[in-house]
């Protein structure tokens, strides 16, 4: 007997959220997994979404002077112990290499977990002058971080990413450069992931290993957990010392560079799942769908459909709509499950009685919304379908993130909002770290950021009762 | 003092061409070593390069229907064993990883020196029935391969590259899959790179790790030397035996599927350099160049120059040409010695006396050749001039290899070509693998292919004398 693919059932998340996430990683066809545990597979549509967030990215960073570079994936241990704090946060998920070939390596090798240490030693031979900054760095590659416990897209042991490295000549720049990074996250995720975000600065206690600050920007998803959508780190001038970067300034006196690093990862897709999805799969944001309209001829056998969907397929490309048809012998029942468990946000039907009437069908997936739209006017109204669907999804999420975010002043009101509802904690704090770790011990949260936009919404720390000027968000995160 | 940075010699081609070539690769910034022998840095100059032939060839390749993938960069010991002939070409340049963390690992891991036993397990997966056939995947990746000499581009032990693996319900669909993918390559380096090829079939001897047949593009160099471009392999259904994929055919019957695999390397960046490059540096082909035309204002502090040289610039840039300006402090003679070594097509000067006569002046890198060009024709005469450089670069090439490639009879004849004057010798051979040893021993060449335009060039195999009917191509390989 033949295994045809049929379209298969996944968990409602409101009865369990995470075998809802795996069901749709799995069922959409996003990813798979490998002999190896927490090493998946990007299978074709989880990686063309991919594809899409590096080119829109990619734009973004060439567009503010950024140059793409590779380095190699080996790290020498002796060069990631350069620098004492960075070192003590990654060796513990490194993965070794110690032979190559038949022959014992006399020095370990790790796996690039993250490529600071790299980018550093290079940066000592390139960088002499001050025409030598800035040094406007970013790499694609993946990274490894042998971590116990692993998700589809949230936590591999591999995963996909993006890691910018830059060294200016004064800490003013590298601070700009840091914020700047953060506000491209920021605008990309609500702009093209539909995506509304936090944007905050990290706790000492919650920052990048070796950093001086890392900013973040944080959203919120379905189930009211917290996601870290990317980072932006400023270093100082620490790295550039431990690594003996210098350069001569224009004052003729040799100075250290200051340094900022930042990456987001295909944990963005995760993010993008647990945002929008349902309960019928995913629910992909226009701007980022490897198909953003797909064709379905109603009764294809009859005369003239296959030729009228035709034409409509290739009206939708010359208008540069990521359109693909499906005129397969499945059914019409399964195609519009198959399409409705891959996300694709415009479902455009064209029949017999349609044709008559010189128009077609167009079925939104974010709303099930259902409208007919004259053949003279397509272009321009799935232009405007497309757009209405991104303000959908962003005014969906913004409103679950924003009913969800609550003010409380005292460790018994986040315990009760945490127990009850979930979501962000808004609060104030003192900034003792013993305030934070008591958090995550007595209520289970842990800081998410400290807002960039703060506001006064109490006068003391949530914990400790002290007098408080830090706005706080706490929550679960992934 | 300030280390600045100056235009520092090349050693000449003709007193040492291995010299020339690194100091070319270091000079033009393409590349830098890292603290790892044998593990290179792209710098954003060279990575340039290869982010523009990715970019040509990934279009090529989605144009004929191939998606692209992301499988796990470390393959289980066991996995790699499963199919004999090609665990035993490449378990001897593993890198072998064995702890994770603080643990040692039960099995150890290898960083892939290639993929197609990942794609051949992820394939058991998820190839079923007809309808998941064929299965056309590619992906863009670095791979390791643990060698002992390394240069920069031409063996790295690091190396960026596609593979493309595809399965197929028939031997015949697999092999016509091979012979596109084979044109592709060739279209590619000819069309795109100014790289003349021969496309042909390698010995068995010279074939993949587990192929049934391979097939290559070779080019050769300026020191008559040749170069592999790319390959093309077709596997038949053994890896699929091997590992036990499996589809239902519309017979409703079961079946091995056939299988492919192609791949092209940051390799073709060495070729271009050893194809087209002079004495002054890199030259770069206009269709790869991440800057094609360079604008460089004459007496920059007069009235004017610089507005006039601005407008060159974004008139360039708007016509789609990938301009840059160089308005800084620098001399006219660095400025022209930097680009001469970094091989930019085109030099665009723009000054007083150009603005008087309503002209530019267009040096070529090629030939050094220069026109002045009236502004009111400039988009047109750039890329006209952009399509000359291109043929141009061709049609030297191209005369390179015919020049010097001669057919023989005799082993002495082979000998004598190679010692005095070096390139492909053509000739007839018997298919033995003792004649093909024996050129190798004797005459210190190795086959590069049966060029796919076969040509009875003689009677006689060049080594044994006996009857031959295969003409074949020898040479000394990078």
């Amino acid at each position: 007997m033949a295994k045809e693919k049929k379209v298969e059932q996944i968990t409602d998340m409101e009865i369990d959220f995470a075998q809802w996430y795996t069901d749709v990683c799995k069922k959409a066809e996003l990813i798979d997994y490998s002999s190896i545990k927490g090493m998946f597979i990007y299978r074709p549509y989880g990686y063309a979404i991919w594809e899409n967030i590096q080119k829109g990215l990619d734009e973004r960073f060439k567009e503010t002077g950024h140059e793409n570079v590779y380095l190699p994936m080996l790290i020498p241990e002796s060069l990631l112990q350069r620098e004492k704090d960075h070192v003590e946060g990654f060796a513990p998920e490194c993965a070794w290499v110690t032979y190559g070939g038949s022959d014992k390596l006399e020095e370990r090798y790790c796996i690039r977990p993250t490529s600071e240490t790299l980018f550093c030693e290079h940066y000592a031979n390139v960088i002499h002058s001050w025409r030598d900054l800035p040094k406007l760095y970013n790499q694609w590659c993946s990274v490894l971080r042998w971590e116990k416990t692993s998700r589809p897209f949230l936590r591999h042991r591999e995963f996909l990413w993006q890691e910018g490295h830059t060294m200016h000549a004064t800490a003013e720049e590298a601070i700009a450069e840091t914020e700047q990074m953060l506000n491209i996250y920021a605008d990309f995720m609500e702009n093209v992931l539909a995506m509304p975000v936090v944007k905050g600065k990290k706790t000492d206690k919650e920052k990048f290993s070796g950093a001086e600050a890392t900013y973040t920007v944080e959203c919120m998803m379905h189930d009211r957990k917290a996601l870290q959508g990317g980072t932006s780190h400023f270093f100082g001038d620490g790295f550039a010392k431990a690594f003996d970067i210098t350069f001569t300034g224009k004052d003729n006196k040799l100075h250290n560079p200051f340094q900022t690093s930042w990456g987001v990862s295909t944990r963005l897709i995760g993010g993008i799942i647990m945002t929008h999805g349902d309960n019928n799969g995913l629910v992909l944001p226009p701007r980022i769908a490897p198909v953003q309209a797909i064709v379905i001829p109603v009764a294809q056998h009859k005369e003239g459909v296959l030729d009228a969907a035709t034409e409509l397929l290739n009206r939708l490309k010359a208008a540069g709509v990521r359109a693909k048809m499906d005129d397969s012998d499945q059914s019409m029942g399964w195609k519009a499950a198959e399409y409705e468990m891959k996300g694709v946000p415009l479902r455009v039907e064209i029949g017999p009685k349609d044709m008559e009437k010189g128009q077609c069908c167009i079925c939104r997936r974010d709303s099930g919304e259902k409208v007919f739209v004259p053949l003279t006017e397509l272009e321009e109204q799935v232009a405007k379908l497309l757009d209405a669907v991104h303000d959908g999804m962003y005014a969906r999420a913004k409103k679950n993130l924003e009913e969800h975010t609550k003010t409380c002043q005292t460790m018994d009101e986040v315990k009760d909002f945490m127990q009850n509802e979930g979501g962000f904690a808004r609060t104030m704090w003192c900034g003792d770290l013993e305030c934070e770790l008591k958090m995550k011990e007595e209520v289970g949260v842990t800081s998410r950021c400290m807002p960039l936009h703060q506001e006064k919404v109490g006068e003391t720390c949530v914990c400790c009762g002290k007098k408080a000027d830090k706005m706080i968000y706490w929550g679960v995160a992934y």
